[in-house]
């Protein structure tokens, strides 16, 4: 049989050849297991954004060995784990700092979990700085080909495992004020909003909505997609993932609202 | 018989996880497909670019299943096509907007197009804003595994394809207007000018030239290749898809003359 | 048997389809060989940091065939060549530019070397500017097939290569003067300087340092790792390549110290 599938996420870049060596040391150890980049560029050392990219990567990937490296504590005492969870015998592979927590969570908790700080597969000498290479590689590759969460490291408690909660909004009556989760290449701008927060809001599917951001406000339609508005309209709209998102329509919403990650948005229904 | 290898062009960017979650998406069907990833780099929504470039990439590239996505009009009533090309069996995948058009042509034009915006092979629910995740990707896949067009969507005629034309320069006695038609990390511009254009306009291989663009005149040398004038010399060249193309030795000429894509080039013999 | 992996590094950047292309046509003549990039974010024409990557990498990767592009004399008269190393039978592939030296001493020196700018395993037409396509690509497929060094050029004495030195600190008593060879994404920036070089400097770990650049002088630790300071704090360390390199733990080194290649730095200790 042969190896499991690994995808990886990183906030490692292209510049450098970091991504790079971790595959290649992928490589050495499990040839024939098939390496998925989901993407390398998470914003250094956005946690957050790397935990909430995996979570919602994960309905969509085969199912295998999930090595995520965002990790702004490499070097400090922070753990490095492996952690086996409840669906489809998924290992996650990273840093004990939250990043691989919604991903688990959503997988339906973790039910084996091994600190694999002092794994038997890593790299010798062990740098202080670039454990990717030296331990998470390795690992995600002997986990790939086979080996068992025991021999990749010592058992510990799942309940030890470092929690990050996603951010939340707050729904008012007639209002909803949320926050930009991230902005992706064509200025689209997820929130910390579902459709089943809405209810309370007022905000209707079809309805003109108004939009304040940085003190001016805009009106915008809550539409099924770009095309239900005019180019350069603003649209409230269920993104891919089923989070609500702010677009314009053949524009780039993040610029024209001028919104980063964490920046407030009130929405309220314009009539 | 393993599967087909699959080519992917898109504008996706390398910030975000799109392109990574096609691949995990076509991994899950097609795992044994090799995937190659051309570029996600190109300029976002720029339809005419991506579609010169798949063109001038397919005689390079193993033949097989050519995955495009560039979509300004992702959720609009676009069509989501698959064409069979009359060369080597290749088959196109993107949207219907003129991107695969190009490459289509050179490859002999279409023997066979399916309509797969409803495709049995779609993922579902269907998001209306990510269609290179929920679309494209599935259909290449199982196209990449040997299913049939007929199986992938419902065939339309392949009179209805959407065509794009690529600029044209204006030939004269004695000069000639051409266009940036991109521009690439080395700061060299490609034109909308072939070899064949040339005999009506004195410009000549080895001979001094005008080029003018945004008002100012400097002094070229038509030649073979960049080491063919001092360091910071301005060459015009025939580029490696065929193409005529503006270079300074050693430097940047985008940077040097000012171009962008569309940018106005007038070229004089200077004798 | 299969083919041997491949590793491709270039200053092609992302943007474009160049790296894309090596590989389709590496696909073509090898389409069970395993290609892993290292990076194609090498910046444009940086013909030592390449070689330094290159150098620093090959430890990590699986031995097979090396493809190395960074090629600002593309079109001139170096000449282009396959290079078998003393060690692990490693196949280098790249211009004679002096960006394959440093990896090739410390894979023990050449054993055999092949001038393949005329290889038969060249594309033909051969462009003047895209040597990568057609001919370090394909060269690097057939010999990752088993093809001899003696079927993809002509032999030449290994003496003949171009070598290039790395830039070397001015070691004093009780200082030493380096230069910044790399900064990463993270804004760590790597010097020229090693553990063997500090006996007589003075220089200890655990100890406090004084970090003198562009003129101002700043208060240090020699650490082992960032955490081994507050936030925001500099420290010099070594670095996952044994090399010295200044840091700022959670923060940007050469964005706080106003760091590039090249520059100049004076380390002493601070008691």
């Amino acid at each position: 049989m042969g190896a499991r599938p690994i995808t990886f996420l990183s906030d490692y870049g292209y510049d450098d050849e970091f991504a790079g060596l971790c595959r290649a040391v992928i490589a050495r150890i499990a040839p024939d297991a098939l390496v998925i980049d989901l993407t390398h560029g998470i914003e250094r050392h956005a946690v957050e954004r790397g935990a909430a990219v995996l979570a919602n990567a994960l309905p969509y990937v085969p199912a295998g060995v999930h090595l995520a490296v965002v990790d702004p504590g490499v070097g400090s005492p922070r753990r490095a784990v492996a952690v086996r969870a409840a669906t489809e015998d998924r290992i996650l592979v990273g840093p004990d700092n939250g990043l691989l927590w919604p991903a688990i969570e959503r997988l339906g908790g973790p039910v084996e979990v091994a600190d694999i700080s002092l794994s038997a597969f890593r790299l010798e000498p062990l740098s202080a700085t670039f454990h990717g290479r030296d331990i998470f590689a390795p690992v995600a590759g002997h986990l790939a080909r086979g080996a068992s969460l025991a021999e990749s490291g010592e058992g510990v408690d799942a309940e030890s495992l470092t929690r990050i909660a996603p951010p939340q909004p707050i729904i008012e009556t007639g209002r909803v004020v949320a926050h930009v989760v991230s902005v992706d290449r064509f200025g689209n701008a997820a929130l910390d909003l579902a459709d089943s927060h809405l209810p309370e809001t007022g905000l209707r599917l079809g309805r003109p909505i108004e939009v304040e951001a940085g003190g001016v406000t805009r009106p915008a339609v809550f539409a099924l997609t770009f095309a239900d508005v005019e180019a350069a309209g603003l649209i409230l709209y269920e993104n891919s993932y089923g989070s609500l998102a702010l677009a314009v329509n053949r524009g780039d919403a993040a610029a024209d609202l001028g919104l980063e990650s964490g920046a407030e948005i009130t929405l309220r229904p314009a009539d």
